[in-house]
């Protein structure tokens, strides 16, 4: 296994990563026909940050943080700094002086597989993580890994320059070259869904709006009252 | 296996709902003698809710939302909404859209034993969600399930009509003919508890109070000195 | 198997104690060369607490808090108690009367490795509680433990007397004894840290001042170019 | 909470259990419309085993095995043990001595949402368990609990009389009356299965067999050859 | 989301496929640069079974086996079936029939990111199997998917034409071109293994064969006596 | 944190490892007064094994086998090898390469807190193997631990020189100087059973045998028949 480290990664449409951190992660992820999302594993250590940027990736030993101080350099204003380890590790790879480090090149937040610590300084920091888990635990520098090359982090593949997106709702990964074309179909589906809600904050029910009583007609479902409903179990 | 939508339900005594959604989640399990509380799997989105309402219920097929539509328009003012599916899923099903429509008919919040998102927006209507995941994950509309069915939901069974309450302890739920004596209990425990509660900020032991030292002692617990106490260890 | 209540217990220093509180889990962990941190399991109920303080420590029957409530009468200003039980539970064994009572005395909260419950009413007091979970499940007062014996909690042997660390980073164990070096050895590396940390702000990398260039050379790390990896995949 | 003892529980037909028994979780799973399946969480101490009897339900204190003791007198020949306890517990709270017991009463089985031990003596005496957890630990026999009152195990409802089935697959709880139904049921499918699996050795294809093409087709799913697949991604 | 059935997929070198199945997980895993492993949540329905084989791929909607039909006529003598669903599932959606079906086609066996049933039949018919859950719960026919797309299974991601290897230890994903470099070098690895293993029966150290005395000293580990290690704690 | 490998580590009493293989772990945590039991997560890699001997323990980073190397000069004929890593992993750290090692020098079996690979042909070696997970992942020789220091292994201490029990049932610690107590303990515990259980088998009741009757009274604990249970539940 060849360890490297990748630099001048291409960068996605800088427009698109715009429109995809203001819609978030749920359009985003409809948007690009409901792949790309990692599973619900990753959740950000304080409520409110909403970030999309160019990914670049670490894929390190467990217990080791080696390949990000190598990645640091390779972050520029914009990117997110997205950590894998060749192996499940929940230990804290990543503190507040890392933080400071990128914060200071401009990147807008970290994605980890693994854990994160000094969280209560990075929420004052305002420097937004999504981890697989809060954890004090320190590593070492002993051992190689890459930067830059395709990773996985919660079940999803991450290569380098996808766009993540990031939110309450999770993670989601949007290939480079798709960007704009995800974009365009988040904004057509973030419209349609506020014309949606105006109408249903105002009663309309979406089995009219969508023509669901046929379907649920079609596949069997009855409607009974609550006198024909036998819930009663005799032992 | 019949998929119906039960229409009218029985609601439960409104001013034991109006107690219950009082005095919360851990006074209500106790006063029901510590029945109907569910697993400690189900969290609330944002802290600081308190609900209770009646329940109306959905049975659905994972990774499909069909039956939510469907039970919308069985919802009244003050209602709670409860999802179950027909096995483990954590899929996304319920959004803010849904929630748009639940509001404007009053009703209360929502408790699924599975996935929801856009939980920002949720946050911000300030329409109250426990859920076992928060996952971005959408889902179909192919395959028939219940509305207003018994369901089972982190371990516990919920009748449709039966009361919830939820808060930031988690989920409970009282069969509906039993709300009126379990609220009457709650208050009971409620103001003794007030009671406990100023004299143990007064300093005074809830051993001396509740009398555990004679238990304590017919236990055979012994009380002793640090000098006596061998923790040392020789390999 | 004795069941003891220990009483008396040797106090920690308590300038070590106050540095500790100051500087942190993670801090703490590292200066204590990597020892004594809990597996993250254990988290607060709400964000922003950091304590330090002697522990108290209560070995329960799962299910039963009556030693908890042995335990009270051991515990003085400046303690912070410590639950654990002979097997795996999370039932809600501690709640807002207990809290209540601590406070009088002067204890700075708890670490458990069972359940919690009155978490909202925990808050608003601000009694901060590390647990495993959020469950209102009640207990009962049947079965004998001890108070004051060594236990384990989430991966970690606590003695009473040793100083416990709690933050938004978890709960770490620091030896009675060993507490006045490791707040020497923690109060070194913050000076260090605050030094580094302006470093990073100020655009220096880590690679550079750690010297780490060298190392990755010396482990085979390779820099190419983004065209000079081959990340397509032919089926 | 009243805590009881029920004595003389209705047996389920002795017919329907022998069907049920010979057929298995699986069949008896899809005959009763796909309800009152365990999650899978029970899994059985050794291979091999399959078995169906009248369920007679214990609901203990975690941690303690009192009423284990309680429900062996209400055994009777074809019955099978089914425990719960009031919150989550993998205690072992069941060993060989109560097998022994149960064994020289004629019961079939162990089904327990909790732990055993002493799994390889109960193999050599071919008692069949299904549980959460092979765990060693000891118990205690303090606190009430309930026989032959409706439990919950592993996300079903089990009241005493229903008929339990257990084999490589899981557990399967059918409700009482619904017996002789669900056996009906269970040897119509199985009768149609073997004819199917006669058809698939032969090289049918269910595709073929359940007119599956046409719906494939009405769903929207398209043949294309490799080379239309593009695979690769571009960082 | 387009869904496609990719019909006439490349196979992979036939005799580097022999060589894998004969070598095995573990030492796949070592030639292949330690990637490709799947996390360790897929085990095998029964022990013993080593196979290798083409992959051909299913995408499956949670809870519906739809695809399991189509992929069948996608198989051929020495393929091995890979199922995954688009967001986690542990339905039993496939048994008895589809083995008879696919071992009928000369298929080697299944490996399954959801659950699987009939798990004494499957063992009966020396179907071998990998999942993450052994389950009974019955799946519907009414959500399109895919055949023969990429699909991520246990966090790897698997391409229809690569390598699948599996045994005891696990399940292993090599890509189709990579396949004979990496048989080539397990066939290496496996011979020095089978050399070292000699040694190694006959006494010889690992310490002294690899050279770990220097690495060790060159770490700082140093050798002491029990009597210099101080492991008493006092409190 | 020193590393350190410790020599000439004391042994337990021959004879009483020998009881204590004998009689298992159940009964030696029964006579050891239920303590040092590990967690349930440690499981044997093949059924019917049953071992006792002297412990040497392994401190290891997560992913890094080095000082499993360091530790095979150190065990003797009779010994039990026991590895914990300083966080979390489930890398496959142990394989037949280390188990012929192991087995030339007659060591007993190995407990470790991570992974193991190569389980089939461990099992034809009859070396056995309790693991927290099968999992091929290989680790690296990189970083520094210990050998023969106090470890903690599924929420226990292993202290170098306990006595380690492990069979089907799990893995128990007994502190090398107190295993004559215990194994003088379990011999009298198994007498004891042997005379019980023929009275089980005869037919005799524990609740008789204990004298249970009375405390399931003096407990509250009624009598009732079936007619006086009203399980049903009106919605």
């Amino acid at each position: 296994m060849r360890n490297v480290v990748v630099r001048y990664v291409s960068a996605p449409d800088e427009s698109a990563v715009a429109t995809l951190a203001k819609l978030g992660v749920s359009t985003t992820h409809e948007a690009a026909g409901r792949t790309g999302l990692t599973e619900p594993v990753l959740r950000p250590i304080y409520p409110g940050a909403r970030i999309a940027g160019r990914a670049v990736t670490v894929l390190s030993h467990p217990g080791d943080n080696l390949m990000i101080h190598a990645a640091i350099e390779q972050c520029s204003a914009g990117d997110i700094l997205v950590v894998s380890t060749t192996s499940r590790s929940t230990d804290g790879m990543f503190g507040d002086l890392f933080a400071a480090a990128l914060q200071s090149r401009g990147v807008r937040g970290l994605v980890t597989d693994a854990g994160v610590r000094d969280v209560a300084t990075l929420r004052e920091m305002q420097f937004p993580v999504w981890s697989r888990a809060v954890h004090a635990q320190g590593t070492v520098k002993n051992t190689p890994g890459s930067v830059n090359v395709p990773i996985a982090v919660a079940g999803r593949t991450v290569c380098p320059g996808d766009v993540v997106v990031a939110d309450d709702d999770g993670v989601v990964i949007v290939p480079r070259l798709a960007a704009p074309a995800v974009a365009t179909a988040a904004e057509k589906r973030e419209a349609l869904e506020a014309e949606k809600r105006k109408q249903f904050e105002s009663g309309v029910l979406s089995l009219d709006l969508y023509g669901l009583r046929a379907k649920l007609e079609s596949l069997g479902v009855e409607y009974i009252d609550e006198s024909e409903l036998d819930i009663g179990r005799t032992p």
